[in-house]
Order: structure tokens, then C-alpha cells, then sequence
């Protein structure tokens, strides 16, 4: 019986100029909605909401389509795609922002098609929380709303962040993040604060550390799978998120259970992501090699 | 069937002067031979060698002798005992050290005494490595040596400590040592150059965010068992060995079945330690306590 359900996300596309100790690359694809997108097709399929310019290239958008990605809602508006440059250390956990040209996305308005507004499985991806709850409004119940956010939106346009977390099933974000949101320096009293803001479910990413999930006072840590050579950890966390969200919608079953494997999927894609530049490590995913890591992360924490 | 073998620890002994966002103490038992001690002593004798001043409390000798931990190489030589004064940051995992007074330590010559050399389990604590060396020639072929050591030696007598490592089953270091020592940035390629240093079993230590176990090309993760008030983590990592070659010496099987469990228990006396100031999350401790930490920190990583 099939029970996969679509996921509805909403989030950046973007051009990416990055440098990392093992190379470079010059206007490869990226943005949270991108890597979200292909690390949840691999599970289930994807429905996009977001902006690119004119020059967004064919071969992106084909890839998408490749990869079972509905595009309808990927608006081409009239200038530039949103891009970012950064350049990351020799300790490849540290970057330094070059820049970042909002270009067309300065002016995003996102815009649903009537389709997409029964989807299901909906991922609101980082963007000003005043969209985040427009776009909550255009959509016919959803069965399941996640939520990501930054620092800048804490800082800037907290009272519209704090309705929009209200709302959701699910708040992912990292640890610095749970810190500025909760001021709780500790993880377990900044998770008590958190779940008192609405969210029945936070996820806790802390990067090249795992990431804990938290759930009716239950907590569950799921490892990183190691990699030998982490090349390019842009959109690491948003292949996190997508490979968590699309295990989900794979199911269709919010249990502790069904979660919990589901943050293991989500490491694995976050593994698979960092070791080829932009969204390579994504593309064409074997089954065979992402049943190899969940075993292999299974065993790293079994007795 | 009794197999409980007792284990040597040598190492610092202190006084510790600490200041956390939660209290402050004076003149409080420390040292990382202390920690270790009566870390380790739950699960199994321990003998200790170290030095301290005569300003060393007799209430402390009496509550190291109370959990039978063997002080019988613990010498009292003239002069002040080893302190310590550090301030914690409103983040815990953070701190100044505001003054190393090595006094009595300075000059420390560790002696065994002639009942100790048969000890099967070792644990060389972070001294001087080539007191280390001289140490592991004094004793009469233990079974089972594990070390600890620090940035100090591997920027300052790298030789030294290259000699020791190549002679023992264990090292125990942080991530921060372990790029020091090897180089490598990335994990997995730096526990490989360690592993091509001698020991075939290596513990990375990742304070806040758990510990890997590396053995024989597998790999073993430990989370931590998360604290809801941190006190005073002083000593946190000691206890974590302590914990770890306790239950080892314990069960006195080396295998990674018994190694990873002993994770767990080096995890869980870390977590003890912390949540009260100096030592006293560690005396008189209840099985049940400790039986229940473990149950849920399997719980953590169980799907």
C-alpha cells in the first residue's frame, strides 16, 4: 500500500559562488528550498514555492523535474536569482559570508498555486515570518507544519516569528538559535521554553554534532554518519531538514517512532550532501548506499 | 564470579578555587586523579598516586578512603598542594583559568609503591610524559594501559609523548588534541594517523556533545546525558575516564561490546560530576541513580 504524501516547501533558490580547501564553484545551484527539495524526492514527491531571476539556468530547472520536483511554483520574476558567496576555512565548519545579492528575491511574494493548496506535508523554509504566516493562511489545512527560521528574523521581527512558531507542529532550528530565541543557554530548559511557544515537536541541530528531537518530554539524539572528506557543507542543515520531512511524508505517520528513524534519514542526507560540492552528492541517490549509511549510523550507537 | 580487577591512576591532585554562574567554592577537592578516582571507584578498587601539600585536609584523605580507594601512594611531601582557580562564563562550557599554582606538583616524582606495580589496569593521567614513561617501566606488565595528555605536551615534548603513546592500548584525548596531534582537521583521517601511532583503541572526547570510541575500524558514539543545571563541570572529562576504565576493569573483558558500554558509564559519571560543585556528585553514589542514567541514555539513541 502506498502511502507517500506530498510536501509542499517554501524557501530560497539561489546561485552559489563557493570556495572551499577543496575547490571551487561559480554559480551552482543552492538555496534552502533547492537542497530541501532533492534530499525529501528521494522519499516522496516535492512541491516547490519560491523565486529565481531570468537567469536562472534550463538545466536547474530540469534537474528538478528530473528528480520527480513540481516546479509550478517556482517563479521566474524579471531580474537576477538570488545569490550568495562564501568561502569556507580550513576547518571546513567556519565560512566567511562574501555577500549575498537578494536580487529578486528582495521582493518574494509567495505565490501558491490552487494544486498545491491541499498539500499535506508543509515546510516553511527560512523567510521573513510575516510570509511564513501568508503562506499558512493560503493552505487548506495541513496535516503537518514544520517550521525553520535564523537568527536575523529573532532579532528583527520577533512578535510575527513568535505567531508563526504558535502555529506550527514543528520548529527546527540550531543550538545558537534556541539560545537567542529562548535565552536559555541550557538545551533541555531553552526545549521546555520552546515547546511552551506552541511547537509539539523541536528538532535541535547542531551541526557537525548531531542534532537532538524532542517530543512529549522524550528526547532522541541522532549522531552525524562521519565523513572522510567534507567538501562543500552548503545546505547541509536543509538537506537535514528534507530528508527528515520526506521519511515523514514517506509514512504518513507522526509518531516518536516513524521520527525518530526519520532524523536518521535526515543525517544521512546532510552526510551525502557535504561530501560533493552544491547539490551533487543529491542527485540520482542509490537506495543501496542510503540503506548502507542508515546501517552504518545505526551501528555507531548500538550495544 | 568475582572479576572486578583494581586499577592505578596517577595524576594531579589539587585544591580549586571555582567560581560558575551558580555558586562559588574555595580550597575544593580537585585534581584529575581525584575525579578519576572516585569515578572509577564504583565500580572497582582504585590506587592512587599523586602528591599533595600538608595543607592537604585529612577530611579528604578520609573521603577517598571511604570509597576504598587505596591513598596508600598518595604522598604528602612540604610544601603546598597543587591549586587551581578558574572562572566559569554564563555559557558553562566556557572558562578562565585565573591562576596554575603547581606548587608541590611542580616537582612531582610519581613512586609506586612495591603493592601497586602487579595492577593490571593503568591509567596514566596528563603529567609530563616523560613521567609517564617512567611509570610504565616500573610497573610489572599491566594488562590493559590507558593515557590522557594535553595540548601542553604535544606543543612542548612531542618526542616524549610520541613514545608514550606508541606503548599504550588507549588514548583518551579532545578533538581540539587530536587535530594538535595528528594535524588532520577531519575526524576520521586524524583517528587514523592515532591509530598508526600505537593504540589500536582510541576515545575522542567532545565535551558537550559526547564522545567517539574508535576500535579495529569501528566506531562508537556516546552521547552525553544531558544535565538540566550544570553546576560546576570541573573535572567532568576525568570522571568520564574514570567511569569509562572502571566498569572495563569491572567486567575486566576487552572487547568492544564491554568498551562501548563503558562509554555509557564514563558518560553518566560526567553527567554526576557536573551537577554538583568539586566532588560531590561523585560520593556515596546509588546504583539505582546510576542504573537509571543508563537506561536513559540507551533510551536516547534507541529507535
Amino acid at each position: 500500500m502506498k502511502t507517500e504524501q506530498p510536501i509542499l516547501v517554501i524557501g530560497s533558490i539561489a546561485l552559489d559562488d563557493v570556495e572551499t580547501p577543496f575547490g571551487k564553484r561559480e554559480s551552482s545551484l543552492g538555496g534552502s528550498a533547492i537542497f530541501f527539495s532533492l534530499a525529501a524526492a528521494y522519499f516522496t514527491p516535492v512541491r516547490i514555492v519560491g523565486v529565481a531571476g531570468t537567469d536562472f539556468p534550463d538545466s536547474a530547472l530540469q534537474l528538478l523535474s528530473d528528480h520527480k520536483i513540481d516546479t509550478r511554483g517556482l517563479e521566474i520574476a524579471e531580474g537576477k536569482t538570488f545569490r550568495w558567496g562564501g568561502c569556507y576555512h580550513q576547518d571546513i565548519n567556519y565560512r566567511d559570508t562574501l555577500y549575498t545579492d537578494l536580487n529578486v528575491f528582495a521582493d518574494f511574494q509567495p505565490k501558491i498555486p490552487p494544486t498545491y493548496r491541499n498539500t499535506p506535508y508543509l515546510f516553511l523554509g527560512n523567510i521573513q515570518p510575516q510570509l511564513q504566516l501568508e503562506v499558512l493562511a493560503t493552505m487548506h489545512k495541513p496535516k503537518f507544519v514544520a517550521l525553520d527560521t535564523m537568527n536575523l528574523w529573532i532579532n528583527t521581527t520577533r512578535a510575527e516569528l513568535v505567531e508563526v512558531i504558535a502555529r506550527v507542529d514543528l520548529i527546527m532550528i540550531n543550538d545558537s538559535e534556541l539560545r537567542e530565541l529562548t535565552g536559555e543557554l541550557n538545551l533541555l530548559q531553552g526545549l521546555e521554553k520552546l515547546h511552551h511557544m506552541g511547537p509539539s515537536i523541536a528538532i535541535i541541530k547542531q551541526g557537525e554534532h548531531g542534532a537532538y528531537l524532542s517530543y512529549r518530554n522524550r528526547l532522541f539524539y541522532a549522531p552525524v554518519h562521519p565523513v572522510r572528506q567534507p567538501t562543500d557543507p552548503t545546505g547541509a542543515g536543509d538537506s537535514f531538514a528534507g530528508g527528515f520531512m520526506g521519511y515523514l511524508a514517506q509514512c504518513d505517520r507522526i509518531s516518536f517512532g516513524t521520527m525518530k528513524k526519520a532524523m536518521l534519514y535526515g543525517a544521512i542526507m546532510g552526510s551525502l550532501l557535504v561530501e560533493h560540492f552544491s547539490v551533487d552528492g543529491l542527485i540520482r541517490l542509490e537506495p543501496s548506499i542510503v540503506e548502507e549509511r542508515y546501517r552504518t549510523l545505526r551501528k555507531i550507537v548500538a550495544l
